[in-house]
């Protein structure tokens, strides 16, 4: 996530990297940026659930809906 | 689901196929994706209600109000 | 329900039939399904209120607030 | 409630008629239903606030906030 | 609050009068209403903030957010 | 806040004025009021983040997000 | 964040310089401000994480959906 005049900027520039969503759940997805539109709904690649530190699941592919994420960041 | 520009081509890709919806409620349902709007509304066939990682019911159809959606993935 | 494009579609061919409605709160609703519109609002006859599996409340018909709702299936 | 081709020709049809509205934090008002809006907001008349099977406040004329709302039934 | 066709017209009949506001989250505050809108925000003067029944705070004018609102009654 | 006909006519009247803004999670902010806009956003200056009576923080300026707020009144 | 007419005036004077994010989960965020848009959806960027007083997390660049934020102000 480089130099950015507007939030979705910053999501544009992370595209095809990794990245560390976090939830309103305390759960974390970390995976590929392969999407998102302007509600903040996300496609993840090669994606994984932790949960306190540890992986809980090995999902693939993910679609995560917005409304249910709290921040995003490089992995 | 496959390479996407926005997130609901995921879903676009996984229709027909099975997929499991965890809802923010800690449930899951898992079953073929038939049909989902904007909203991320859903109808799954062949339906399983998952709960604590146990078949809690079998629902054949199940229509899913969009925002008790926290994740899909497939199956 | 049966085959559907939209998921609208599936609450359409459920008109007059049968279905429960399950609540965020954790009760359900059982009756005949008159009517809905895009809010997910829904009106169903010869309604009775479930709570742990029991019959609450019988309720004639009864007028559900769409944001409550979290699935709906056939009975 | 008759008949009805949209949710809202529910609550039509029961204009000055005694209902149940049960809110989401448990409290039940019972009155007769004067006006709502497409928010389902409410003013009821005559109207009385229960609380565990249990009249808690009667309240003469009562504006209901519709988010508030989980269901409404006749009296 | 006299005959309404809608929910908002009861406020308006309410306007310079003492009414009671139910908060989502126990407390009630009591004053005379001078102003709300489509949102449910409202102004009241001389008004007291009460919870379990007994006065919390006296606050001459105050601003309350519609969406924090549950109803609104004559005090 | 003086004579007003809708709502925001009253937060317009306490520009410059110090107000207590009272949160959904039970803390309180009080400063003078530089900004609000139809979203109840609000910009306080030489701000105090107050919880159970005590001042917790001195903040300086301060951006409050308007969903959180619940009431707001003069200080 | 200097003399301002509306409130995102406040966030635009604050860009480039370190801001406190306080979200609704009790966390904070502690950063550079590099964007905001309508949403108070953010950007930060040389951010940390902190938790009761301790940092818990550097994040470099962190994405925070507005809908998680409660305050902002001058770190």
């Amino acid at each position: 996530m480089e130099d950015v005049a507007r939030p979705l900027d910053a999501l544009n520039a992370a595209r095809n990297k990794n990245v560390i969503v976090d939830l309103k759940n305390g759960s974390a997805y970390i995976g590929k940026l392969k999407a998102f539109d302007i509600h903040i709904n996300m496609v993840l690649e090669e994606a994984e659930e932790h949960k306190n530190g540890e992986v809980k699941r090995k999902l693939g592919t993910v679609f995560i809906r917005g409304d249910t994420i709290l921040t995003i960041s490089p992995a």
